[in-house]
């Protein structure tokens, strides 16, 4: 496989054509942003943990019979996955009030939710990504009611699969953003990462966030914390010296 | 009837209790708000307007087979009303973008939408009104989701018949909220109020605004829109001086 020329550079990843037009070529980069990009940070090692992460869990996903656009990690900090449109949708999953949903909505943070839901978020950097109703995104063409199902229903499974998995690993998955394309045929496949940056992650024993929220809220070192993900996924340790 | 001790003053009304415990009597206020609070004014007049515009469409609506909690006006600033628990829910119905909906999701104020939506929108001032989904609405257990159905097909009734009556005036209904209630059979009933504070009323001809955003957006003046609004309705004029 030949890595071609840059398509997009995102706030996490660069995105670069292959010789294969149904192919991609991603590179996780070490650049940690919140809050809508106003807080930002270069963090060595994490391009390299989110790739290994999320290479990791499409490989459980596709184990447990959901697919994803991931095809293979061919590097530290690099993966090969099929090239999809990105539908402009923010899908999160929430088991847990957390982050905005909790400052919103005015629901204590860790209280657990009486089912679990699903939102939509428009992935729009201008118009800070706000939340929509199921009427917004037909209104907007953003995706059709048929499509709104199917996405809701995958990430509903992938939500009970990566509880599950998750669960054994002494971690509590509070909450998740998926994003996903079509691919040339014009099914609906799960796509970007599934990483500590997408995820909110709380070790169940003492609530220890191992997520994005350490560099949101300044908890201590985002490495150690992703570190630690990765090495309850059994991933290998990486001598960053 | 009797006028009993205040219950409740909000922003643009001051409902007090009455010898009938399933009556209240609503008195008008002349303040003007908007931005949750942030710009207010005393504006002379403007109580007077709204509880004549309301109790007219409140009337007109009974006409075409809608019931309202609406009971009778008994001066130019108070009118009596069946007594509700308030759904904490603020209904929006949109037939046009303008607002918060364009500013929010980058869609051209004025441009129609390709069908009528409606929002709800959490009636709580310290977490600034935020927009709620249906799971919202669920989880946090403010209305079930056979009420969220009749709410919503309460609200676009409104809509039809409003927007055709309106029509008739030279009045274009681009978008207003409602609130609903729960009378003492656990009813809902349409409640609060029906005026150009609540609604979105452009000249057909022209798009001179004739609503609460010529105060939101300084535009001139207030009570000139409102008895604009009024005397097209039908109602008295009345000197002021
Ligand atoms: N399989 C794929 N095909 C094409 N684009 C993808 C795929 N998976 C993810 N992307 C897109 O790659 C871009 C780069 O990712 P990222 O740096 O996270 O961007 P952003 O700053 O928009 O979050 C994003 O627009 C993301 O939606
Ligand atoms: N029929 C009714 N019974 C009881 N309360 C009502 C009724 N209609 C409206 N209300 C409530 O009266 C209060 C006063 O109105 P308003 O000044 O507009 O308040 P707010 O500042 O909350 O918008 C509001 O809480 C409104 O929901
Ligand atoms: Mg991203
Ligand atoms: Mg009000």
């Amino acid at each position: 496989m030949e890595k071609g020329s840059l398509l997009y550079e995102g706030k996490a990843k660069k995105v670069y054509e292959t010789n294969d037009e149904n192919i991609v070529w991603i590179e996780y980069k070490d650049s940690a942003t919140a809050f809508n990009g106003e807080k930002k940070a270069s963090i060595d090692g994490k391009g390299r943990l989110n790739n290994e992460i999320t290479s990791l869990l499409f490989s459980k996903l596709k184990e447990l019979g959901i697919d994803s656009h991931f095809i293979s990690k061919i590097s530290e900090t690099e993966q090969l996955v099929k090239k999809v449109a990105i539908i402009p949708l923010e899908t999160v999953v929430r088991n847990v009030s957390a982050g905005s949903f909790a400052k919103r909505l005015g629901v204590e943070e860790g209280k657990p939710l009486t089912r679990t839901i699903v939102e939509f978020y428009y992935k729009d950097d201008d118009l800070g990504d706000p939340l929509l109703t199921e009427d917004h995104i037909e209104i907007l063409q953003l995706a059709s009611k048929e499509e709104v199902e199917i996405i809701k229903e995958k990430a509903l499974k992938v939500n009970s699969v990566l509880t599950e998995f998750f669960k054994e690993l002494g971690i509590r998955l509070v909450d998740f953003k998926l994003e996903f394309g079509k691919d040339q045929s014009g099914a609906i496949l799960l796509a970007d990462e599934i990483s500590p940056d997408t995820c909110r992650l709380w070790d169940i024993a003492t609530n220890e966030k191992l997520d994005k929220d350490v560099f949101r809220r300044d908890l201590g070192s985002l490495t150690d914390a992703y570190e630690n993900i990765l090495s309850r996924l059994g991933g290998q340790k990486v001598c960053t010296k």
